[in-house]
């Protein structure tokens, strides 16, 4: 596996608190979610939609990525939105529509959690908690979820600098968790064609400085279902160890996000393509 | 009271919510915090510290803002801090030295929550509850604020859109609360010199779009001491209905924000330059 | 006269270059345009179109904010625009019409230039040269306005920071030149409500650190002409020594940024507005 | 050759003036830089310093370049410099010092051009013009190198639209001149953990929307030596037709940016990757 070219460690003028800090822990964590190595050789694909709407839509995409490749599925049963009127997710009915896909499909799930007060009940279903851009900064769900014990996916916010970031990660790993990942998912820029700009400087810059894995998620970071495949690749050629993807059966009838989504098909020969941009900077996909 | 030219209200490309909506609700709203009217022509000035320290500390700084006129007593007791290593505030007994000195001062108080079962706790205790800017996308602390039947302080993200801001309003009255105040504190820009970028053309587009009063944080918003008080006028002559300005009875060993901090003999210039700037543009500060 | 309160001079983490530094030239420079001093105890407004039109155009602008109390009459013959099919300004007709109207008016006039090779020319037709934000870190033309001689009218670029932002007025000033006059005019952010967001804290902070004048202009700051006015009194609230203001005898057939344009009535309410935020400052307009 | 999933090639709301459009001309423009193609399936590489210093440097810098399979090299003679007291290049001795290594070497050679009044003279001396981000929006001068019917590179500017990008293009082509290389370099954003934030969605952005070829500039776009190999790679993976890379033959004694210069064992190693990444994707570095 490549390495990161690194002549001047000490040129980045960052707080990195001792945690997370790979000066003080040089050693890369891997997290394992259920069996899944975040963190080693292999770049780790999730994909999954963006919200979970019902029994088939969760079971057709589940299949579908599972056959080309992703090794972890995600969805939404708690959806935090801009909007009161939107659609809030299916809650605990859809935590449980996710616990029965993963015992069928023997995929690792990762769903989020926005409230102190669900963590134990998200826990109990999900392999990995995910805490979104929105609540990067939410301390008491960060302790919360640290001290649950789950793997955590922390996405960083959409205005929070990297070194804010790694302190939120550190609210984690303080209380005794060291299984969290890293995700970047798009910066808010002045740039409005894409609907955030994705920072891929990030990941080799969270790597240089943390010991955590780092993912990256192409569909939240440009917004646009044909920009997702190719942002995709340089993510991986950047050194993500993953990728979140948004992948829906019927992209054009979901409830959330369906602009963003890719269907099938797409996912398929994304994966094909990914293979070959990992093997060229030393890494697999399997 | 002066009001705003508005040739062309339908410039602007936001969607606005409806119960937010001055457009659907004309009348400016009134919120009432223990009989200090907020959106009326008075401007209220909010004046405290960061962080509650001691009793020393709150009662020095309240008798100090309300001899120089300030009508609420600002104080964190749960502090939201980057780091899980800063002090964290003095929790539930900060709380109770809060509402002592709220008996003794009769000034009404305003203190941060940040955790969703925290919120009955901190209503018992405050006048007024404070969602701080990295809360702002808090959905579930948002609909439990709205249910407490409080008057809400909602602080605008630091990279937050009016759009987005004005939709966070819409969860707490969606709840059936509108005793909700929007406050100004500071947008993330590329310019460092300033801690954040003060967006004083938040004060006419929020009132232009919407009923709810708006106050401005110049402390926040400046990150310099020096710089407040300029800062503060030009606030109160673009329209706020208030502000709230840190203050600190030595500034110079606060645990907290002491450098955007104003002492007692700072503060009490200002507020009679601010009187002046609230005559010129047909207000009053008492 | 007003002055700002600075306890901790040194607390801005800024490199300040030395012609420009009030450090070390601590008295404010007063910048004389044909007569009007921009700098003193009196804000200086400079009223008029976008661009110039036409002789009709020109004349009903210049005498109605000359009546409502403006000093100096802005108007572009050559327009920086975005796209080459947009009108790009009269040229030298243009100029030729500015001469002729700043005779008759007796207002002494600013414009703008945009190339090395035009600024003789435009220095004949005007009394001070405006360099536009596209052009803020133009070195080539800076240099070239600096050995003109004329007072310059130096606008921050919309992507500029307060420490670029002087070093490019160094330039002008290290070519012999210190009728410099610096312009906030907005800078670019996620927010996009209004056209630019107006950085009123960048008119504290450039008179804290150099001695040169500070204006502001409230127009292209907002691009909403209801949000003009409230913005300018902000402005002068805020410390600035002058606004630029675009006025337009007929803003809904105007040939650029109309929709930023006061006309002459809503002008000369915002002229006896100013008066009073100018008065409660301890400054004065005539 | 690799192409771009597009199922919906509207949903980005942009306007694309005619000339730059590849709705208009859906044919890829190949920019013919004295016998160098850019815009074909080759990845075109372009290394050398960022300010031409010596004979000696230029020299070492160009032949270590060329021996490692960069087509073209880059020098700087004419220096924008934010401060009037930095180095601001060796002017026309730089550009005779090019010359010279041209014809030695046999590279193309690109080097900025910042006055309207030097296009002449530089063209002269280079076979390919570049216009620095600071000059993005310098109407005169895009038009004066569009006349000149030379090869342009054209730098987007560091706070500037994919919209305005195109427009400034289109100024170019509008003149007559089609042979434009649209180059990504980063832009500024809150983070400042980098120089800028490079910007990579630009690049299948900009292909989308125009027939004109795109390329990157990892040195400026991290402003960080070590993060230039990454990034590099990553820009590949997402399709640039190009890089520009600053490289030194001793970075720690260059006169400007040696803190983002590789030095040729690092720029040798990085060609051997950027291969295999191109190879992933369907393209070829020579």
């Amino acid at each position: 596996m490549e390495t990161i070219l690194c002549n001047n460690p000490n040129d980045v003028n960052i707080t990195v608190p001792s945690r997370v800090s790979r000066k003080e822990n040089p050693k890369t964590t891997i997290v394992n979610v259920n069996g899944v190595e975040i963190g080693g050789s292999e770049v780790i694909i999730v994909g999954g939609p963006c919200a979970i709407e019902s029994m088939e839509q969760l079971y057709e995409t589940a299949w579908s990525v599972k056959a080309s490749g992703a090794k972890i599925l995600r969805g939404g049963a708690f959806k935090p939105r801009s909007s009161p009127y939107s659609f809030q997710g299916l809650g605990e009915e859809g935590l449980k529509l996710l616990r029965q896909i993963r015992r069928k499909s023997e995929l690792a799930v990762v769903t989020e959690v926005m409230d102190t007060r669900q963590v134990e009940l998200v826990a109990e279903h999900a392999d990995m908690l995910q805490i979104g851009s929105r609540n990067m900064q939410n301390y008491p769900l960060l302790k919360e979820v640290g001290l649950s014990g789950k793997p955590v996916l922390l996405k960083r916010g959409m205005m929070s600098t990297i070194e804010e970031f790694l302190h939120s990660a550190e609210y984690i790993l303080n209380e005794g968790n060291d299984q969290v990942v890293l995700c970047e998912r798009g910066i808010r820029t002045f740039e409005t064609s894409t609907r955030n700009t994705l920072d891929l400087s990030a990941i080799p810059m969270l790597k240089q400085l943390s010991h955590l894995p780092v993912i990256v998620d192409p569909s939240h970071g440009t917004g646009l279902r044909w920009m997702v495949p190719v942002m995709a690749k340089a993510a991986v050629a950047a050194g993500a160890d993953g990728l979140i993807i948004e992948v829906h059966y019927k992209p054009e009838i979901a409830l959330c996000d369906g602009d963003q989504s890719l269907d099938p098909d797409e996912f398929a020969i994304l994966m094909t393509d990914l293979r070959k941009v990992a093997k060229a900077v030393g890494r697999e996909i399997s």
